[in-house]
């Protein structure tokens, strides 16, 4: 049991690697992430990876009325601004940090063959939208599972309060966080990102970039052993064959996991789209938990069978 | 006595006029703003007006996961920041919204040499800044007092805490102000902030503009009958001569006072530029204090001897 998920389990992947052998395994299962649409049993082989910076500009010493100052003043709200306009196109919602798409590996045609077809005109009624804002060149599904993205996840400075306050404020800040396809490394991706704002942070700012969270993108085999053998439990329970998926999501651990005990990774997701993950009313349906655990049991029931020397039940 | 000036004095100006006869006045004396600079008593002739808007951008219909939904998800934080770079030019500091500076009066050369002279080198230190960025082909002094600028004074969106959190924010916003210069109106000017955030406000996103705060600009007569008497004030208490200066802040009441009652202005600013307006450690100079409560003392007396009709100190 590990209760760290949400804040990146900081603790786990130096445990794995301490343990190594103790914990050494014929398959590692996760149970982390989504199903593609309810009653519709999922087996995932691909995760996004994940480079998050915090990034803050400071101006002037202080804080600065703007009826005294307006007009020389240094202000990083502007500023930061102008970094986000830089930061990704709004015509073709690329991300504009130079190399971020060197190193994304290609989406192969066979591979979108497999994948389930995304209802658009559901998931704008579920968004509440109109449009579905993204990358230019791709398919709502390619942008949330094989291409990297870049987004603001938090802003703050000057006065939020209600009313008016004529402030310049000395400082002002930003969450910025690129989800990762295969095989950007987070690192990597962070050295770009920070060289890029720093390049084109206008003069008169000081800009700090803080590196808090990482997670390298996965990519494992939809065909291995194990993974047809959770296919097999599925299809049992369910009554019908999973479908194959990647995941635009984050599980930092399953790259830690292939990496450092070199066991085939099974993805089984038992959430739902709507679960409304890391918000303030998350859920979990019950049927899913259920049925998640018949499928799981009846895998290590699988499983044994076929790593059992001799007839299944024997000794 | 009025103590609302801080936010935007909403009950002086319908006061005035609803009070227009019994306020008829040979001069108003406003003793709102700044000295020039310590040990330099200050004649001002010239306000900036105000224009204060907030902006809100609403995407999703909630927040939303940035690995479940990055890369269709619209997110209103990136937009502000497109909207922002529209909204001033990052190379030249103009104002980007078409007709903003179509009615500000130009500065004719012969007011430009009544101004003192402005210490760039002392501001920057005080500021703590190594330029003072602004409008391309202006001097700072210029404009401070002479153009129109805008400013972000407060910006908030999704996360704001400690850490990280993969959140896209429904909504973001931000404060907006405009200072403008002799002879912008501030409706005029909403007016065409708004209609351009609108028309540039990317697809996808949900706009509102609300209208917190106005002023208009002010422009005197600097050598008027009254003037020349506080002039002549100042001198005796200080010793030396006023400067004359105009000032980049807003005195709504001003304008409207000098329309609804029609008498001269007499703006005589007692604080310093290091006061801190507006923010947590405001201060006032006592000496200041001193010295203004003489100056106007003899100001009442050299104007009672003035209007008096017969020779000064006459029943």
């Amino acid at each position: 049991m590990e209760g760290e998920e949400e804040i990146g389990s900081p603790h786990l992947a130096p445990f794995v690697r301490a343990n190594r052998e103790k914990l050494r395994a014929d398959v590692v299962v996760v149970s982390d992430g989504a199903m593609f649409a309810p009653q519709t049993p999922t087996l995932t082989y691909g995760l996004r990876g994940l480079c998050y910076l915090e990034v803050r500009l400071r101006g002037a010493r202080r804080d600065l009325h703007s009826g005294a100052f307006g007009g020389v003043a240094p202000n990083p709200i502007q500023a930061l601004g102008w970094l986000l306009a830089r930061l990704k196109d709004e015509k073709t919602g690329r991300v504009l940090i130079p190399g971020f798409y060197e190193k994304v590996r290609p989406l192969p045609q066979e591979e979108k063959a497999l994948w389930p077809s995304l209802d658009e005109e559901a998931l704008k009624r579920e968004l509440g939208v109109e449009v579905l804002p993204g990358e230019e060149g791709y398919s709502p599904l390619e942008r949330l599972w094989a291409r990297p993205t870049l987004d603001p996840n938090g802003v703050w400075g000057g006065y939020q309060g209600e009313g008016s306050k004529t402030v310049i404020p000395a400082e002002a800040g930003m969450k910025l966080s690129m989800r990762l396809a295969p095989d950007q490394d987070p690192e990597e991706v962070a050295d770009l990102a920070e060289a890029y704002l720093k390049a084109v942070c206008p003069p008169g700012y000081t800009l700090e970039v803080l590196r808090l969270h990482g997670g390298r993108p996965v990519l494992t085999d939809p065909f291995s052993p194990p993974m047809r053998l959770m296919a097999r439990a599925l299809e049992e329970v369910w009554g019908r064959p999973p479908v194959y998926a990647r995941e635009g999501g984050t599980i930092p651990v399953v790259a830690e996991l292939q990496e450092t005990l070199g066991a085939p990774i099974v993805l089984l997701g038992l959430g739902l789209p709507d679960d409304n993950l890391h918000a303030p009313n998350e859920k979990l349906d019950l049927v899913n938990l259920e049925k998640g655990v018949a499928a799981i049991r009846r895998f290590h029931g699988l499983l044994a069978e076929e790593l059992s020397p001799g007839p299944a039940g024997s000794p």
